[in-house]
């Protein structure tokens, strides 16, 4: 405890910390608000808006200050360190890449909207990249020559921008945001196997250094193409995503690749004549269901949808009554890239009824796909295809033979795992953070990019590519752990671990205290900040639990005339009294046992 | 020397060094250019490119390869340390902004078409930002109410773009480009003016540290405005700009803030009478110089300016025959942004006589400024305005009492210095690197960025901006540093310190050696790449020149069996037989000699 106080106003000439920081709470700019800002929908978006860490400049376009960009530059390290770490090599691609580059590989009139297209002052075309895959296709065609020179991984921490129909959920869903991205080529299938493991192992070790519990789901392929395909998902109760994972097995998922069984029909029971119901009024399956006193378990839910095929054909989808139809499993049974609810014109147009008198029974005119859960429904309901009337006793294997038997719906809380077969599933929501994918030869043939191989013989180079969002795992990690005091950040990307937090800023004993504590911490290469405001301890201890500084060390009058000081973890709310002997030592151990 | 050689070929295994960087030539993305690329037309830019450093995408616009990133990274972490340590704090800003708040600052339509404009989905108007005082007001405004609140200093460092009209000098004068901006706001004057000194200083340190040789000196405000500018211009020959400095004091000026000193009329000489002479097609004042046998001093060199005002008014302005106008100090002394040399048409309209004879007598409905420099000239000659013809015997104050007298002309070496007036001002020239404004109250007034002082008054804030271009930073310590081998690397931005070059990678002492030295120098915290590359040795010493490995430590079978390795400075050229026993102690100490 050597450094004195230093009593002088003039903030340049205070003690730096050793990366040179500037680190009173009285001269940081972190404008925080007391009220939850109504343009936040999300807490995680609500909460760095009120810790001063992001603000808006337009719809989806946030400035980032520097409390946020301390947490930035956190998440960036560990992922650096890690990329690094797994052999990839960082580059930095321009963020306006030319039209031609786009047209060549085919995406310039596939991307839609949200390719942001600007002209130049020659009126040539460009984007604002979305992502990387061409321009670094480009330049690795045109540097790789043979299989010597591979592999190679290049990734970047960059801005991009996708000019997102509805940005939203503050940085969760902006149009400008920071990306990592990285891309490798490899010489035949084994390798990309191989760098696929590392970079997932890669990602699983970056998501866990940054304090997140999440899970890693296969995942369809989307626009994006390629063989294989996982996201990794922080578990948060307001994700945007449901996944379904096992207790017992490794097994986690997207719902749209969880691969239900299939079952049999119920050929046993005893199968009694259709016959049409009167229910007037009652529109849905609740309603029905206690009418007739017979459980949605025993309904024939159904559903029409729009295809975005040529003709905008429209099919029918049949689920049992409590379960529900996931629209990629359905689009992907029928062979089109997307289904859309069909509006009631369309219903009535398929089906004569309006809605909620709809079922399978006499539709010979569309495509209708019933999801196996339904073939076991012995003496079912389901609409009549008329006004206030329902069907009781339908039977699928005698009434259904029209349909296409799929797995088309979406799994449930204690469905079998399809993995190994002898777990239940739990579902949970997850927010994305990160999305891996081996692209094989897609853009490496569009593009050429081939190398020679041991032979001579010329082959495209075999890609993946893999992306995290920055400002996104910030997020989600507050989406995962805050209270409603705050942020309650995990250790290692907090923007700073510990704040001293000095009550009485105009009594020489706790400033000398609280500053010897500071440069003590300091020295022990730690990144603490004061809080030498001259503000009313209840905005103080407010403001360090809405921030969320893991641990904060509390300099007041009466324990330092009690040589000693508080420490408060964020997480647990304790309070802990320790004697000023022992509290640098304590300070380190306490973060030490937050991990 | 514990760790063995790994004789593995998965680079997966091999051992990294303290950052987990992965750094085997072998393995490493280096695409060198043997040739000289056609497009590079200086030194900065070929290097780059043969280095494989850099690549470009579009014009203007370049990825930034593995060793190019290490280099950026290294100039990045300078730059954020002594920003760090002068109390400015780091920011992130958006590179799209929106049209209105440039329309705000009156900027939008000023900017011209270096400002790249984009429509959004909405058809709402953006820009990429090219610097971001706008954004930056906006932020502060909305969150600064009080004086206590101030000064704050917000850097970034961020991708900008500006279209110009010819990008050129690879990264030098790119379109798409990293800035580090900063902007400060403070209360008054004397917080302004302490601020603006500290982060002078705070250039000072950076670009020191960067190893540059550099002048700071005075500029023009120009079209981002305010009281006061300086330039940070790293010495090269190929450099764009020209400065002037004096080695008796600190003077260092651009050339156009170099004020010049008013001269006495020849009034003491014999005055001839004023004679048209016949100059057949000699058109220069070189020809007539050597035609007449007259010194061009004794001409009165005469051009023709258009200016950017309303009428684009035409104005003559008049030096001395071996002096240059400077267009800077003359649209200044005339009152108007910009003055561009006029086109034949507009010279013979002005003058009434074709190029190469005109000259200011007789020129009544113009204005004419004469430089202080030719008021001394004693019976000197000039055009006639006519074709053919010059006049001699002319004398400033008899023959030219319509002219105006101005200080317009550019410095020449022997010049006296205008500061203390005892040196003499030399010539050299620079690469702009950095540029720091007092803006004063320019942004703040007109976006409404006001406090509330102590007496509750409302005041405008007053801000400067602060610059460093950071590729161009590395590619004037290029133009400023090589060799007819290659780059010749300051050593604290260098890729890498020192190279490890491996001769014969099937010799077992020879690989067992290198990988000793190499992880040694891992151990002692340096981060050395290794040359294990199957090439010849010629191949090997010829890319270790080009990208300039500052120490490079040659592991050879002849040396390794005399237990000695060589170290090799690239500096110098000079190539030491060392013991292996103290080698690594050698290496370190030869880096440590090299600053």
């Amino acid at each position: 405890m050597s450094i004195l106080p230093d009593k002088s106003k003039d903030w340049q000439i205070q003690p730096l910390n050793r990366k040179g920081l500037h680190l009173r709470y009285s001269r940081y700019f972190i404008p925080t608000l007391k009220e939850i800002p109504a343009e936040a929908e999300v807490i995680s978006h609500q909460l760095m808006l009120r810790a001063g860490m992001i603000r808006k400049l337009a719809a989806g376009v946030y400035s980032i200050l520097p409390l946020g960009v301390r947490v930035v530059r956190k998440v960036e390290a560990i992922i650096r360190k890690e990329m690094d770490k797994s052999g990839a090599m960082e580059v930095i691609l321009p963020s306006i890449q030319p039209a031609e580059l786009w047209k060549e590989a085919g995406r310039w009139n596939f991307y839609g909207k949200e390719l942001l297209r600007i002209s130049d002052r020659n009126d040539r075309e460009f984007c604002y990249a979305p992502t990387a895959e061409e321009a670094v296709t480009d330049l690795v065609r045109g540097e790789v020559r043979s299989y010597k020179d591979l592999p190679i991984n290049l990734y970047q921490i960059q801005t991009k921008f996708r000019d997102e129909i509805r940005p939203r959920f503050g940085v969760m869903r902006a149009r400008e945001f920071s990306m990592k991205d990285a891309y490798s080529f490899d010489t035949d299938q084994d390798g990309i196997d191989h760098t696929y493991i590392q970079m997932k192992q890669t990602y699983k070790s970056i998501f866990k250094q940054c304090g997140l519990k999440f899970k890693v789901v296969e995942a369809d392929t989307g626009q994006i193409g390629g063989s294989s395909s996982h996201e990794f998902m922080v578990l948060a109760e307001s994700g945007e995503d449901t996944i379904a994972y096992c207790d017992e097995c490794n097994f986690a998922s997207n719902i749209e690749k969880v691969s239900l069984d299939n079952c049999e029909f119920a050929y046993d029971g005893n199968h009694l004549p259709m016959q049409e119901i009167d229910t007037p009024q009652l529109k849905t399956i609740g309603e029905v269901s206690e009418f007739l006193g017979v459980s949605p378990q025993k309904f024939f839910k159904t559903l029409v949808y729009k295809t975005d095929d040529e003709n905008n054909k429209a099919v029918v989808a049949v689920c049992r009554g409590d379960h529900s139809i996931n629209p990629v499993k359905l689009a992907n049974a029928i062979g089109v890239n997307e289904v859309t609810l069909a509006n009631e014109e369309l219903i009535e147009s398929v089906t004569g009824a309006p809605v909620g008198f709809v079922g399978p029974i006499g539709l010979k005119k569309v495509s209708v796909y019933g999801d196996y859960s339904i073939k076991p429904i012995l003496n079912g309901i389901t609409g009549a295809n008329k006004k206030d009337k329902h069907m009781k006793n339908v039977n699928s294997n005698r009434d259904m033979t029209h349909v296409v038997w799929k797995d088309i719906r979406n799994p449930v809380d204690g469905d079998s795992c399809p993995a190994i077969g002898v777990g239940k599933l739990s579902l949970a929501k997850g927010i994305e953070v990160g999305h891996i994918f081996k692209l094989g030869a897609k853009y490496s043939k569009s593009m050429g990019a081939t190398f020679l191989d041991k032979n001579g013989k010329e082959k495209p180079m075999l890609m993946g590519c893999y992306g995290i969002g920055v400002a996104r795992t910030i997020a989600s990690a507050i989406e995962q752990s805050h209270d409603e005091k705050g942020i309650v950040w995990p250790v290692s990307i907090a923007p700073f671990k510990v704040i001293v937090i000095l009550l009485q800023p105009k009594e020489e004993l706790v400033v000398t205290t609280a500053e010897m504590i500071y440069a003590d911490l300091i020295k022990a290469g730690h990144d603490p900040i004061l809080d030498d405001r001259d503000q009313r301890p209840g905005v103080k201890f407010n403001e360090a639990d809405l921030i969320g500084f893991p641990v904060q060390v509390i300099v007041g009058k009466k324990s330092v005339a009690n040589k000693k000081a508080e420490i408060k973890v964020r997480k647990t709310g304790k309070i802990q009294d320790v004697p000023l002997e022992t509290i640098t030592d304590t300070i380190i151990s306490t973060l030490d046992g937050l991990g």
